[in-house]
Formats: C-alpha cells, structure tokens, sequence
C-alpha cells in the first residue's frame, strides 16, 4: 500500500477553515482508494510570525522536506502589513518555498462554468460563451529572482531567463495543450525585452516537438486586453514570472469565482505545493463561511500531480461538481445559500 | 495672432483617414478661436519602412523638432512584423520619439459612458456604475530602456528608476487627480520589486504635498483583478512604465471604447505627441469605416496640453459628445450605424 507525507500548512486568515474540510476529504480518499496519508500540520505565514517571529521557520521548512507535497492556505492579513517585504507572510514564506523545493512550474486553470457564468463580471454576451484557460506560469525565474539593489538616489530590479529555464517551461504548457485543446498562447512583450525575444525564440524551438499543437504569441498588453474582451479564444497560456503573476489574477477575476480555484506549484521531480487561487480572506475568517472549494480541489491537483492517484482526484471533483449542480454552495458563489464551510465540505464528503 | 506648428505624423492603417477628419477639425477651430496653424505631414512607421527603410527617418525627426507639438496617427501592420523589433513600425518609431522629446509623461483616460454602458465587455451590473480613470504612465523610463542584453544561452533586462523619475510622474498623477476626485492608487509589485519600494516611498513622500488627495497602493497582480471586479473604485492611477502599458490596454479593453479613448504623451515643457489609444487596425483600412473620434479627441489632448487653447479643446470635445448624443457613430459604437469615417468627421464639423 502506497503512502503519502503532506505537510499541511494552513496559515492565516480562512485557511485553517478550509483547510481542515480539505483534510477531511482526503482522510476520506485515502480509505476508499486505499493509500495512507500522513498529514502533518506546520506554522506558516503571520501564524508564524506570531509564534516564532519568522513567516517560514526552519521547523516548517523541515517538515516540508520530509513530506511528499505541500498542502498549502493562505497567508497574510492587515496584522502583519507593516512588516519589512521579505519578513511578510505572503511574500516571507511563498518565494522562499518556491525557490528551495525549484518548484518552476505554477499551474493555474481558471473557468468560467456554463452553470455559474452570471459569477463572471463580464458581459453576458462574452461570458456566455465560456472560459476554460489553463495559466502556465514560470515560478523561479524572472525579475523576481534576478539581481536588484537600491542607493538612496535609485533602485534596479534585473530580469535574467536562461534557455534552459524557457524550455523547461515551455515543455510544460505544450504538454498540458496536447491533454487540452492544443493551442499555447506563449505571452511577452519581445517588442522592447531581450528575456522576450529569447522567450520566444525558445518557445519556438520546444514548439517544433509538438506538431499538433497551434503556437500564438501575444504582446502582454494586448493579453491583457484580450482575455476580457474574449477570453474564450484561450486554452493555455504560457507566461514568464511576471506577466504570469499579472494574467493569472486577471483571469480569477474573470471567471468571477476564486473560491472554486486551485492552483499548482511543481517541480521537474513530482514535489509540489498546491494552494486556493484566493487569499486569506480576513474579512471573513472565522465566521464559518469561506468556500472550501478551492482548497478541496488544491487537494485533488496535489493527488494528481505529486502522488499520481488520478482516481482520487478525479473523484473528489466529480463531488465537488455534483455538489455545485445541487447548488450546495457557500455565499460567495450564490449570495442567498446558507450552507457554511462546513456544510459544503460535508456535502462533498458525503457524495465521496 | 498666436501660431502652433504640429509636425502630422499619419502612418499605416486607417492612421491616414482618422487623421484627415482630425485636420479638418483643427483647421475649423483655428479659425473659430483664432489662432494660426500649421500641419506639416511627415512619415512615420511601416508607411516610412517602405519609402526610406526606416520606421522613424531623419527627416521626419527634423519635422518633429520644428514642431511645437506631435499630433500621431497609427503604426503597424502584417507587413511589416517580419521585421528586427527596433526596425518595427509602432517600436522603432515610438520609444526613439519618446526618449527623444522627455516625453516621461503619458495620459491615458478611460471611461465608461453612461449611453454606451453596454460597449464595454463587463456585465450591466459592474458596467452600469462606470468608470471614470485616468491613468498617468512614466514613459521614459524603467525596463523598457535600462541595460539589457545576450548570449545565446540566456538574456536580461533591467529596471532602473531614480527618485527624479518618480517624483515627477508622481506630481502630475496628484496634480490630475486634485482636477478630478482626489484618489491616486499607486500600482507597484514592491513586495517583490526594489524599483517598487523606492517607488512606493517616494510616491508616499509627493503625496504629503497634496494633502486633499488620498493616496493608496496597490499591487499590479490585485489591480489587474481589481479593475475587471470594480472599475469604479479608481480616479487616477500611477504606473510605471511596465505597468501602465498593461493596466491601460487592460483600462481600453474594459471602456469597451477604443475608437473614442485619446491619449497624450508629454515631457516637462509642454511639448507632446498625441495618439488614439487604438491600433492601425490594418483588417479595416481603406473601407471608410474607422473612428475618427480618439484621432480627432486626441487633437484636442493637444490643444489643451500643448498649445493652452482650453476653449477649443472643450468645443471640440462638446462636439464630439453632441454627435455621440445623437447617435451619429461609427460601427464599432453601434453596429447598425451607417455613418463612415468622413461622415462622422463633418459632423463633428457642423456642430463647431
Ligand atoms: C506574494 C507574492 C510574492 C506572490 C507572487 O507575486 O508570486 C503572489 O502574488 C502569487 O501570485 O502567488
Ligand atoms: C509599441 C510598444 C513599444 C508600446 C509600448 O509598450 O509602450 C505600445 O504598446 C504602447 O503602449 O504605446
């Protein structure tokens, strides 16, 4: 019998809400498709900054290393804003983790389902006629990890992207458009960037390896406007760090529901950390209500991608599915529901 | 009498017969208000590439310098993107331009007009509270023109920003913002970025200048979302170079406008060069149908901004909103329109 180690690092705001139904879930998988699971919980974020004044302690780090993925929460809240950019919750915890376990590649679908489109704030004559885009996102490279400094006078960021760092990346998304609709929408800005221009040199080259997969490249700005004007025309976007930190938030926005939306983090060896699309919430936390949703299907991707339990997956989002077709729904996606956090999470266990 | 040269600078597309409306526009007010004008043609873009192998040819330079003002048609088309990016049309004419005049300063309004809620792509129940931004782009600076450079094994670019630099983008964006509802939200990633840092403290430190205009931060991942789940929420925003390329493309596409939105690029003695917001639209040249109105609207940014003629930029801008009123539009406004470029321009015309 297989077994998995996660470690569960909820972290602020909501998260632990919607953590612990997400733990409930996969307890659940784990009996019926018969693995074993170690959760191990770990403080992360302002919770860690709270109790160790540090938002990743080395006790944290460590329990990640000995896992075989990363369940993660949200972190953050107005507590902790002041604090200097490296020893902030969200930024103090989430590059580090990234850079440490050379997780490159972020996964981040966004939909918008035909059942729930009114949750889109586009028109319905756009959003009628869907969304179904899956952001490839580079992760360990780009301005966020290149050179900078400051003097009192001036201050430089550098953008640095090696040919191999592109075509891991890109292997990625043409991989994940062959299992999809087949196109890449590879995004830059080669009209003023050199990282650009080899981007897509690059991504040129990797496309020659997928001949059944349609290759577009699109200025980020004309993306930006594009995936609001007719965000259907997308199937997986291949963004460098930046554009990728940009596109991805654009399009939660546009399919309206962040609490239906995981994420993935990975990489090249099966390790990866999978969280909720959406924040730490604090404007909510602890009243019961968050959609567990999202940290429920970060669950299903890290069974997936990490531990290659499709089943389990595939069955926690055919739940979760279910339970949105029976309108089980927290108030986020249907203002009138009553059904809390805990209510939905049950309900998915239950379909389980 | 006074007396404004403007060196007209057509290009591809439909840049010629938006500007030919534009022309007849400035001719009409120079007579009404009084002032002499001369419009000298010069070549710029894929129309200048053909004739002299350059997308910004010396003697076009020469022009500009004679001129008190830039007044900018559109560059670009399918001909010409086969091209070495600074030998491209929009690129190799626009960036030398800018560094050329100090033009650090570009003005990008967009809104959401109450009669043509329904252009925009948002739903009725966002679209229906407007928007109303202005958004105010450092344009001589950061990642567009510091160092870069290449092997053939990776690339790199810098961004680079001086207090100088910010401040004086960040006094125009208060100074806007005390003419309209007093709200600057400065976009930066400055939990990731140094640029953004220094950019956030010194945006801070201008802003103590303007007391009676609130000031907010805001990350560009957050406002990308922000804009698409309430545009209202925002006056004037405050960009980087980078930032403001995306967010105002991000800002047209949501006006839903594009043939009505101007924009102005301007350095710090008040010459500048005018531009609709929209692209050369080479899928449309030729048939007579394009919007003349961001080319005439953009003449107008320049009467006010260059020349201090604020009753003629408002006549012509009440014009403008009169034929609007009236329904006299071209297609992209309303799809059953028969008016055509010309017919929109003389009626613009006949209401001065
Ligand atoms: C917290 C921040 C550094 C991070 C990023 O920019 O990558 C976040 O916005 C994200 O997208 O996960
Ligand atoms: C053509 C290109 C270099 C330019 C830019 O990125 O500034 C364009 O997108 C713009 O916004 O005027």
């Amino acid at each position: 019998k297989k077994h998995y180690k996660v470690a569960v690092l909820a972290g602020d705001g909501i998260g632990p809400e919607v953590m612990a139904e997400a733990e409930k879930v996969l307890q659940l998988v784990a009996d019926k498709f018969q693995f074993g699971l170690t959760l191990t919980p770990a403080l992360v974020g302002g919770a860690a900054i709270d109790a160790t004044g540090e938002p990743l302690p080395a006790q944290t780090l460590s329990v990640c290393q000995q896992s075989d993925a990363i369940l993660f929460g949200s972190v953050g809240g107005p507590k902790w804003t002041g604090l200097a950019p490296d020893k902030q919750p969200e930024r103090g915890s989430l590059l580090p983790l990234r850079k440490t376990f050379d997780l490159f590649c972020n996964l981040r679908p966004g939909q918008i389902y035909p059942a729930f489109a009114d949750l889109s704030p586009l028109h319905p004559r756009v959003s009628s006629l869907g969304m179904d885009v899956l952001c490839v996102r580079e992760l360990t490279g780009g301005i966020y990890f290149g050179e900078k400094g400051r003097s009192d006078t001036d201050a430089f960021d550098t953008q640095r992207y090696s040919v191999a760092e592109i075509e891991r990346i890109a292997k990625v998304a043409f991989e994940a458009a062959q299992k999809r609709s087949n196109k890449v929408t590879s995004i830059d800005k080669a009209n003023v960037l050199q990282t650009s221009i080899l981007w897509r040199e690059t991504v040129e080259r990797v496309a020659k390896d997928y001949p059944g997969v349609t290759l577009e490249h699109m200025y980020i700005d004309n993306a930006a406007m594009q995936l609001i004007r007719s965000p259907q025309q997308f199937d997986v976007l291949l963004c460098d760090n930046l554009f990728g930190d940009i596109l991805s938030d654009e399009i939660a926005a546009i399919a309206g529901s962040l609490g239906l939306l995981p994420s993935a983090s990975l990489n090249g060896s099966g390790f990866g950390l999978y969280e909720p699309a959406g924040g730490s919430a604090p404007d909510i936390a602890g009243q019961g209500i968050a959609n567990p949703i999202a940290q429920i299907l970060s669950a299903a991707l890290m069974l997936r991608y990490s531990f290659g339990e499709e089943d389990a997956a595939r069955a926690i989002e055919q739940a979760v599915q279910h339970c949105l077709a029976q309108h089980i729904v927290t108030r986020d996606i249907n203002p009138k529901s009553t059904y809390g956090t805990a209510a939905v999470g049950a309900a998915i266990v239950a379909t389980l």
